[in-house]
C-alpha cells in the first residue's frame, strides 16, 4: 500500500467520526475508536475538558454529548494529514453548525463553532483506528500573535 | 531497547519542551521539535490558537510567546505515556505559574492557569523529538458531563 492511498483511507477515517457525531451513532463512533488490547490507550480532550482516558469512558462522554445534541454538522478544512509508520496524525478544522434549543421550531436557535482537533490513528488489522482526539476552541481570529512578521 | 527504557526517555523529552519554555531558549526548544525531512509536518496547537504547521512557524510563535512572557512555571501532572512503534503520545495536565505585569514588584501579579496537552513524539535517530503539540485550557471544573455515572 502506498502512502497516497493511506492518505485516502485515513482521510475517510477522520469523516467517520464527525459522521458518527452527526448521525448520533454510538455504534458507529465505537467503530471509529481503538479497540484491545490497545484500549486502555484511547484519550479524548473535548473543548474545554480535562483528558478523559480509555475507550469506555470516551465512548460514554460520546454519548453524554450525544444524548444533549439536537442537531450538529461538521464541515472538515485544513484537513492535514501525515503518516510515520503504523501511527498518522490528522489534523483538521471543525466548522461547526450546531442547534441550541428546538432548531426545528426556530432557524436562528442554529449556532457556530470554530474548533480545531488532532486525531492521532493507529493501523490495526483492521484498519486505521482513532487513538487520540484532542479538540480545542479557536479564540483568535488571527493566525497568531506574530502579526509583526 | 525495552518500553520502560522509552517511557524514561520520553518523560525526559516531554520535561525538555516546559524546561525551554520556561528558561524562554529558542535554542533549546529548537531542539525539542522535529527537524528535517519531516520539518513541514511539525504542528503546534497554543490554547485558542488555531494550528501552526511547519517547524519555523512554529519556534516563531515561541519566540513570540517567549518576548511576552516575563515568568513561567510548568507543574506536569498525569504524564501518561503511551508507545506505538517510532511515535509516542504523552498527555499531561500543565498546571502554570505565570507573571502578569511586573511579577518581580508585586507577587500578587502571578497567577495560575489549567491546561491540558497532547504532545506527539517521533523516533528519530537522534532521539525522539516532538512532531505534534496541541494545548487547550480546562474551563470546565468537573472530570466532565457524565456526572450521573
Amino acid at each position: 500500500m502506498t502512502e497516497t492511498d493511506d492518505v485516502a483511507v485515513l482521510e475517510a477515517a477522520n469523516g467517520e467520526l464527525y459522521a458518527a457525531i452527526e448521525a448520533a451513532d454510538l455504534d458507529r463512533m465505537g467503530r471509529v475508536w481503538l479497540d484491545e488490547p490497545h484500549a486502555q490507550d484511547v484519550i479524548c480532550v473535548h473543548p474545554g475538558w480535562p483528558p478523559i482516558q480509555g475507550r469506555d469512558q470516551v465512548l460514554r462522554s460520546w454519548a453524554a454529548i450525544m444524548a444533549n445534541t439536537s442537531y450538529i454538522q461538521f464541515f472538515l478544512t485544513d484537513v492535514e494529514i501525515s503518516v510515520a509508520g503504523e501511527v498518522a496524525v490528522v489534523t483538521c478544522a471543525e466548522n461547526i453548525l450546531t442547534a441550541v434549543g428546538d432548531a426545528e421550531a426556530d432557524s436562528s436557535a442554529l449556532s457556530g463553532g470554530h474548533v480545531v482537533a488532532t486525531n492521532v490513528f493507529r493501523r490495526t488489522p483492521g484498519g486505521w483506528r482513532l487513538w487520540v482526539h484532542h479538540a480545542s476552541g479557536v479564540l483568535a481570529s488571527t493566525d497568531g500573535p506574530t502579526e509583526d512578521d
